[in-house]
């Protein structure tokens, strides 16, 4: 085929802790293959794991349209750092450093690109989805914790060291409720799938409201059975989304003050409950926020479907670089 | 004179409460003339005041050296909004809105660029203090409120409308002290020389400890005083120090989460108490921060002459705006 009819295809990685999900992608954020998973939750050694996800990803591009040549590799995963191409102090998949750049090199020659998952979603949010043409946005993730992604002046925020837009652990309150962090009242003991749990412990503790809640155990307790039984009407479900809407909200108005944003994205797995987490993010930043910054900025859900947000943002990440780079 | 051998000297005119300050200023962030001052505090129309400032810079422009030539106007102004080269809803000054660029207009074909007075000292700090070099940092301003400017990935961050960067109306405690913004908790009523004055009433009250200061009343009361007092030894003047230092920290141990900079400046007048503030705000920075954060980030003076930070930053932004139209 003659080269001037050749086209560009990135794989983007999104490393969860349990699976990493791959999925060959286009400059439009098509996918262009089945994604595929490659499990990473037996504390297998880093060799090891990017092996078997080289051989998954050989397998993936025998299936990618024949006019398409791999230009990059986008990672995104838990503790990535964009600055060092690594992943660093992962509790979750047991590395304690892990030079992902040198892990692939062994394979691929093409650039390879790292970040954090919750950077990850918001490049793709940018590049992709709802931010598209946004210079000043945050990116929310709500899942088992809550992960953030900042831009400003049309610009990811890595900071000085790489790892800046940690606003789960930015603080409630310093007394608050204990954080995996090993402090006290992060943001995300309160806003995330495991604050909401915590929420429904505090509200059966400090209520007498009647929920079907109070006949499930902690243990079995997740964010999915919140929200069927918020819809169903379970009033000490609704308002344990009202208070996680509530909190996040205020401590936002905290975000705007320092950045100004045009938008701020709620996604990740929580992010399904819809209106019932928007609604009183977007009361509560309206009631705490410095009134020059009223009426202005907006509270949305993602543009992206949300099973291929973390694969899209790693490859978003892959092609932002090609683009600074002219590659593309 | 040889055109190839002229100089380019740029306006610096920081607008306060009271007065205007204006002076020459050359690339090295070097005074050319002898600065003056424009009064402000008469609530005068803004066209009048235009008038007069333009009588007084023609004043200081016989004085410069032979060899230079005006190449632009820098304002640093509370409310100086970058986008818009407005000065919008200012209380202190009497003015709705003002546009600066079509004011000064009338007198000038240079260009013109206005930002508010405590993004106007970031930018000084990072042209001509002591963050040069530096990417990612935070200016705070410790005055009658906190003001504060945010630099990331080298650019000044002034959000999707021009007033990013209000550290000091980050929330502390909602239920807290109330702030002339019309809420609650606001950073600046805790830390700021208002704040520190505050602080010293609540220990008053709080505690029995003695003081030189339960015979000031809160109208006599300046940081200068506790200043003053706390150098002597006052107990009580030096935990209003101490408080405000770690109410500071601590909140910044959030600003950190956001944007992980390599520094953060304090400057303004409460900066003048050094290590008196400098060392809580430290302390409890590294004791609430983030544990990946922990020991990265430097709490520094600035590296600007006190009295001169705000006209130089003013003079730092029109040349940080020159340099990028290339015109100089």
């Amino acid at each position: 085929m003659d080269k001037k009819n050749r086209k560009q295809a990135v794989l983007g990685v999104d490393i969860g802790a349990t699976a990493a999900k791959i999925c060959y992608v286009d400059r439009d954020g098509k996918c262009l293959s089945a994604g595929a998973s490659v499990s990473t939750g037996t504390r297998q050694a880093a060799d090891v794991f990017f092996k078997r996800l080289h051989e998954s990803a050989e397998t993936l591009r025998a299936e990618l349209p024949p006019e398409y040549d791999p230009a990059g590799i986008g990672i995104g995963a838990a503790n990535g750092n964009y600055y060092n191409g690594t992943i660093e102090c992962s509790p979750n998949l047991g590395w304690d450093y892990v030079d992902v750049r040198a892990e692939l090199g062994k394979y691929y020659s093409v650039p390879v690109a790292v970040t954090n998952d919750a950077n990850a979603a918001a490049i793709g949010e940018m590049i992709f989805g709802a931010a598209k043409g946004m210079k000043d946005f945050i990116s929310i993730t709500l899942g088992t914790g809550l992960g953030s992604g900042i831009v400003a002046n049309g610009e990811m925020i890595y900071g000085a060291d790489g790892f800046a837009g940690e606003l789960g652990h930015t603080i409630v309150d310093p007394n608050g409720r204990e954080c995996a962090c090993g402090r006290r009242g992060c943001l995300e003991t309160y806003c995330s799938a495991t604050g909401l749990c915590r929420t429904i412990e505090e509200l059966i503790c400090n209520t007498t409201v009647s929920s079907i809640l109070r006949g499930v155990s902690y243990n079995e307790l997740t964010s999915a059975k919140i929200y069927a039984a918020a819809r169903s009407g379970d009033v000490l479900a609704l308002a344990a989304f009202e208070t996680c809407g509530e909190t996040l909200g205020r401590k936002l108005s905290d975000s705007v003050a320092h950045l100004s944003p045009e938008a701020i994205f709620i996604c990740g797995g929580m992010a399904a409950a819809g209106e019932l987490i928007l609604s009183p993010t977007r009361r509560a930043l309206e009631k705490y926020v410095l009134p020059i910054y009223r009426g202005k900025v907006k509270i949305l859900p993602s543009g992206l479907a949300e099973g291929n947000v973390a694969v899209l943002g790693a490859a978003a990440l892959v092609w932002s670089v090609l683009d600074k780079a002219g590659k593309c």
